[in-house]
């Protein structure tokens, strides 16, 4: 792993080249998010045409400053980007990301090629060219150059996302943040001219802030590194891949685009099982097996149990469950029996275990208590319909804590309007994960279980 | 097709047996939901208990009303429900709901048998047991025993739903109110003792209030019946179905839960084909095909122009055309020799069309109008990421005029956080559906183009 990436997101110094006084501008954003963001290091505008940018005294180049500078912003149209980049090699800067455009990806390659031997001839690590950047909630490190009224930054958490595609990265981030979702780094890195998506999980497979990592691409630099390094961390780490260019028309929008050669659809995901690389197939996806592994504990095994106070949202549940390849517990007769005793006769205590529309809180407080301890459930889907009138908003408060004390994975699933989305933000908010809809409940029931098989925190077959 | 259900919808006159004044009863909230909701016609509570409800006079029994009664709603438990059912019979009553359970659902099915015969005998036409009822906002019909503050109801509009589960019906309207998405009639028709989901969809083939038709059920009560009605409607009017107990695991929890029994899956998906059924396979699936066919004109072919300004989305949507077996267009020589005139030269005028992130709203305007006059183009995929510094909000002006001028279908695709939100949402309330992601609208885009084939709008093969 090149040492270097750290410096991309704990650098004790910056440097912005093509840092401007005009606000349109890339350098000007750019600047200004390194202040806004609370970067607490050495920040150096560098413009050989201006005097002083947000009251910081510019210098014409990154070798006229006298401290060691650690990373490097480039922000300047292409050719004089790669001269830039040079005198960062000169002046020993370890890590630059290059933001600007106008390489490979519009048949630019010689001028690539060029960011690619510096970086080599220098030892500099280079993010880019053509990308957002890095976003680092915790240091404070944001290239992000669209403005933050209209793309949102996600606070600090434990979801690290790279991608290929900045408009992707784009989104990405301002969704997150709309959702509460929480990140720990978020790298566009583009036409990876030098660093690239291996070297980038690797760093991240190290890195403890970062509990999960994302990462969309259309193409592979180098595959081989890919899988040598993926299959080392995807045993401890999930690694949630996005492949875009899964057809052929797919693979020609990338030519068009990053202008990456994109392989078979059907190799990449061989290598992606055989690296033990969980797979989304779209973006929905991602983010859903996002936020169940970066939240929840892997299960024993792919026994489910499902409460459920609404026959039909069972019945879905159940097709999703199987449609996934998990299968549908069987509880001990006797904690059934003991169960049997506190409930209403017509309440179904098979799997769905079918609490009825009137149910209240506390039939649900002995159901879940009763799939908690028996050792044949291993993972529990509960579905909570709230616009039942008998149940009120403590709910809430009993699935929080039953979410937070248990060792065994629980999917809550609540579906509607006003006043159910107000509760289920309040779950969100006490860090527990909503589902709307049964199917995509049971898409992460699987990928979690899939995790811990890769990871063999479960025995394939247990039971 | 039974002239009654017309009485379920439309009644002159609505008797509601089990009228309580206990605001926790069923009865009670039924009753006072027509009230709130402006029910035109003569309402009469029955409650052999009681004086007067809510400062209307009850009566003992509907054969102590005067008055011809159109329709009759029964909120009282299953042995006195169905000797309440004959008395609606004897009163000469043609369409009478069962909101009441203690049915088929929990093996008592002699009890059940006997709503079948009386109907019958009467020529009464009966929606349930065991159900939400009926909603029709036009008209102020309005069973569902469920508080508005827990669940919203959806406004008028031209999306019917029809669902054997009440949980999924409940949801249904909750959500549909909540995303804005307008309804024409509503029925939750439970165990379809006698009404069945074949009637309903007859009727609703007739209804003009209604453009779409949904259906959730897990079993079919007349399979031959349900295959002729819909093979007549859904050359013209959309059925799309969501068909519970895909499963073995899902057919068995249906069993404990509706009582119905239901076949094979495959069984079911042939049948739909044939009958020209348009086919969901989730919940969220059959909000978004409602939503587009409700909205969209059909496509004259399958010949898809994706116009971006987001490489990375731009590749995805290119996916999602293929994998849902729709082409990429090849646009007319001429008319992009002309684009090329007003373009940046960076700008890529291939499929997708890539504005790039620097783009404005005179650039998609363009772009929008070469796709709507080349003739090589039947649907326009448009993604907008609107969170790029240069395009402002009249972007929404420019595509709702398009939008509503065009007669090709337009799927709009934006995504993110806050800023995002707030345009889309008024693209929404123009009237404007949108999509948050590619895979979403390519699925959207092959439904418009299945029902163009199955009401003979698009030959097939045409190019």
């Amino acid at each position: 792993m090149k040492k270097a990436i750290d410096n991309f997101f704990n650098p004790k110094s910056v440097a912005v080249i093509g840092a401007s006084r005009n606000p349109q501008k890339i350098g000007y954003i750019v600047f200004r998010n390194f202040l806004d963001a609370g970067f607490k290091g050495r920040i150096y505008p560098v413009n050989p045409n201006a005097e002083e940018i947000l009251g910081h005294k510019t210098y014409p180049s990154v070798l006229d400053i006298k401290d060691q500078i650690d990373l490097a912003v480039i922000a300047v149209p292409a050719p004089i980007a790669v001269q830039a980049l040079e005198e960062c090699g000169k002046k020993g800067i370890k890590a630059v990301t290059i933001l600007s455009g106008g390489f490979k990806e519009v048949g630019e390659k010689a001028l690539e090629d060029r960011v690619t031997e510096i970086a080599k001839k220098y030892g500099v690590g280079v993010v880019g060219p053509n990308c957002l950047g890095i976003f680092d909630p915790s240091t404070g490190v944001d290239m992000i150059f669209l403005p933050r009224y209209r793309l949102e930054r996600p606070k600090q958490g434990n979801i690290a996302f790279i991608t290929q595609s900045g408009a992707i990265g784009s989104v990405v981030l301002d969704w997150m943040a709309r959702k509460g979702y929480k990140i720990s780094k978020f790298v566009s890195y583009g036409n990876a001219a030098d660093v690239d998506e291996a070297d980038l999980i690797e760093y991240l497979g190290k890195d403890r802030k970062t509990k999960v990592i994302c990462a969309y691409f259309e193409g592979l630099r180098e595959a081989k590194k890919f899988m040598e390094v993926t299959k080392k961390i995807s045993g401890k780490k999930p690694v949630i891949v996005l492949k875009g260019g899964k057809t052929e028309a797919g693979r020609q929008a990338i030519s068009s685009h990053t202008g990456s050669m994109a392989g078979s659809y059907e190799v990449y995901k061989a290598a992606f099982k055989q690296a033990g690389v969980l797979h989304a197939t779209d973006l929905e996806e991602i983010f859903s097996f996002a936020r169940t592994l970066s939240t929840m504990p892997i299960p024993h095994g792919n026994r489910v149990q499902i409460i459920t106070d609404g026959g039909g949202f069972g019945v879905l549940l159940s097709d999703g469950v199987i449609e996934n390849g998990l299968t549908l517990s069987k509880m001990d007769d006797k904690i059934i029996g003991e169960l049997r005793k506190s409930m209403p006769t017509y309440v179904v205590l098979k799997n769905p275990m079918d609490l009825t529309g009137d149910t209240n809180m506390e039939r649900y407080r002995l159901a879940i208590d009763a799939a908690m301890q028996d050792p044949n459930v291993d993972i529990i889907g509960l579905i909570a319909l709230l616009q039942v009138p008998r149940l009120e908003a403590d709910i809430i408060e009993v699935i929080t804590n039953v979410f937070k004390s248990s060792k065994k994975p629980i999917f809550v699933i609540a579906a509607g309007g006003e006043y159910t989305e107000v509760l289920k933000k309040a779950l969100e908010d006490f860090g527990v994960p909503t589902f709307s809809y049964p199917e995509d409940a049971a898409k992460c029931m699987r990928i979690l279980y899939e995790f811990g098989l890769d990871a063999k925190k479960i025995k394939k077959g247990n039971k």
